[in-house]
């Protein structure tokens, strides 16, 4: 069997969901809302079952949803993309990780990736045979470090995968930063992976800004989205990439050898959600941010000392004011078990040695009451 | 970018398709049926998309589908499967294959594939690091060469990858053939990859033998099927694995790195639709079984000689005897231009060089009207 698998842990997410459902703990782990998304996207869905379009769509996505996606780029972005040959669908963001990863990736190429990071990147690009050069953000700040940076591209670097709104630090790139970035990536002729699937999830006046909007970027980014975080659907499984001509076909055939297509219903009410009014992803990020506050200020008020988070559906906290003397792994199963409340270690989304370990990531994307359940029973177990 | 995907042309699959639309052809080509699938299988998509479960699934699927699953292989093989550790869901027959090979084969691994193949497995080995192994089957006798097969494992073969009921060549292997194979297999230590999509549509009392059945067999297969072709539901994206507990954690690890979940509400249906009654499976390989029965005794009246059909969506046929002069590429493009039918040409399932090329591919799963107006718009052109 393959050895790189066979070392691979299961993902930590699957591990402390499972973890949650055995101690019937409130899961605060793994990113999903418990609520449900839009009405007219799930009639859209439910209805486009029922009319005789169920056979594979084309390769790179149903019309509707790709002429959606073009638009959502120009509406919220000013960026002019052609819906034809600029515009892969997938079967959710992280196929499009790993086909933009294998679109440009060859054997022996450096790819650059920043921790934290989620737990496919490392696994992927080790698969294709490049070779991952990491570098490290840390709470409590997460700033990026710029001469490690820097020094981690070269001759060899092909690739950087940027995730911002960046999950689990929950901070969201600023124009400066991202002008470093786009230096470096032209400076060495690389391509960027782009994951924004919390492009929408962006609080206190912060806003998204796509790499590729750059001066310079339009030609070397691979923009990914998706339809989970948009339209709190993440079971559904349709992601999107924005991508010039130039690199489309490469990402397209990728697509062909993981998927081949993605399920046109679920395609074509993608293409409603995204064509939905700005009071819906005003909507999204108000009564996500007022969430984000509700959990926030209760963690605090426990003695968490709890870090800002600018978008995504996450804060994180160190625990170690509570005084609690383990890691992270072990505070995060202690308290899934003692307080029935689930929470993941941060440092599951570091590779290397001497990760962060006294911070727990808490998903905020749930209803109120059970925010304020899981903080009563954090409180009664403290 | 990366160079083994840049050197792949767009499947033909998809040009065909696309060829097809340009001049009006009626779509023998891509294998997908023009009926829909089963109203009841239909009806749970929509109804499961309205009851509050759009968020991640498990990893490996939905329990409802693993069970029905497990329950599918105990019904029509005897198989003992359990659906908890046994079983892993995919987003498609595709992601399946790909997840498989990923899930045994190491950089330098070899693989054996017969061709004609189907084009995503050999791009899928080249860019795990492993080296095919190609043994060949032709036409019209599509028999297996013993000898070949023999010769193409070694010391260092870790897999092989088998697609039985066989598209394009519509063969079904006989318990000779498989009870050959899997001697191979268990005398080199190497895991089965099987591609069973087609399990349900054979014909003629023809039966589908899962290689997983045959002694010594059940640790080493990874049996794959998908509800695309078992409920004319191609769109859907919904493949399943069944595997030994001691491979399935490598094969759901995969998994993870290439779509992580597939949508519950389709997986709740389809396993609505993997409890349907014999009938409906029955009814699923007659009403074939009269398709192909048409479309081949069409193709004879004209000239063609056809091949025999004991299992999926396709028949074969030579086109020599039209007094056509021209390859299999150049006959598939003259018909779709000027008889407006489209066929895909048999030598794209052939990596190597020599490979046969007299011989077109013509779905049958469509309407019988639809049949008899391809036919008839050949009998035009001819
Ligand atoms: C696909 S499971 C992980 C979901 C997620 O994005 C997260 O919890 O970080
Ligand atoms: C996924 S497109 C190809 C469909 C198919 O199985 C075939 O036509 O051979």
């Amino acid at each position: 069997q393959n050895a790189l698998l066979s070392s691979t842990g299961t993902t930590v997410f699957t591990v402390m969901s499972a973890l949650a459902v055995q101690h019937g703990a409130i899961n605060l782990g793994q990113g999903f809302p418990d609520y449900e998304g839009p009405e007219p996207v799930l009639r859209a869905a439910a209805d486009a079952l029922l009319d005789h379009r169920n056979q594979y769509p084309p390769l790179t996505g149903v019309p509707e949803l790709r002429q959606a996606v073009a638009e959502a780029n120009r509406r919220f972005y000013g960026l002019e993309i052609d819906p034809v040959s600029e515009v892969v669908v997938t079967s959710g963001a992280t196929e499009a990780i790993t086909a933009c990863l294998m679109a440009v990736l060859d054997p022996g190429d450096e790819c650059v990736l920043i921790e934290p990071l989620y737990d496919t990147y490392l696994p992927v690009v080790r698969m294709l045979g490049a070779i991952p050069k990491l570098v490290r953000l840390t709470p409590p700040k997460w700033e990026l470090p710029r001469a490690e940076l820097a020094a981690a591209f070269g001759p060899r670097t092909k690739a950087i995968l940027l995730n911002s709104p960046m999950n689990p630090a929950g901070k969201v790139f600023t124009a400066a930063e991202l002008a470093f970035v786009a230096d470096l990536v032209q400076r060495h002729g690389a391509y960027a992976v782009c994951d924004e699937v919390y492009e929408h999830l962006t609080f206190d006046g912060w806003s998204h800004i796509p790499l590729m909007t750059l001066p310079g970027m339009r030609e070397r980014c691979m923009r990914i989205s998706s339809a989970g975080k948009t339209f709190s659907l993440t079971g559904w499984k349709v992601g999107y990439i924005t991508a010039d001509k130039s690199l489309a076909p490469n990402v397209a055939k990728a697509h062909q050898l993981l998927t081949f297509t993605t399920p046109p219903n679920l395609q074509r009410a993608v293409a409603v959600g995204l064509g939905m009014d700005d009071a819906y992803f005003a909507g999204l990020s108000t009564s996500l941010q007022a969430k984000r506050d509700r959990l926030a200020a209760g963690l605090s008020a426990l003695g968490f000392a709890v870090l800002p988070t600018q978008g995504s559906y996450f804060v994180t906290a160190d625990f170690r004011p509570l005084g609690f003397t383990g890691d992270d792994v072990a505070f995060c199963r202690h308290i899934t078990e003692a307080a029935r409340v689930t929470a993941i270690p941060v440092s599951a989304f570091y590779a290397g040695e001497g990760a962060p370990n006294h911070y727990a990531r808490f998903a905020f994307c749930k209803a109120d009451s059970v925010l304020d359940e899981a903080l009563g029973r954090l409180a009664a177990w403290k």
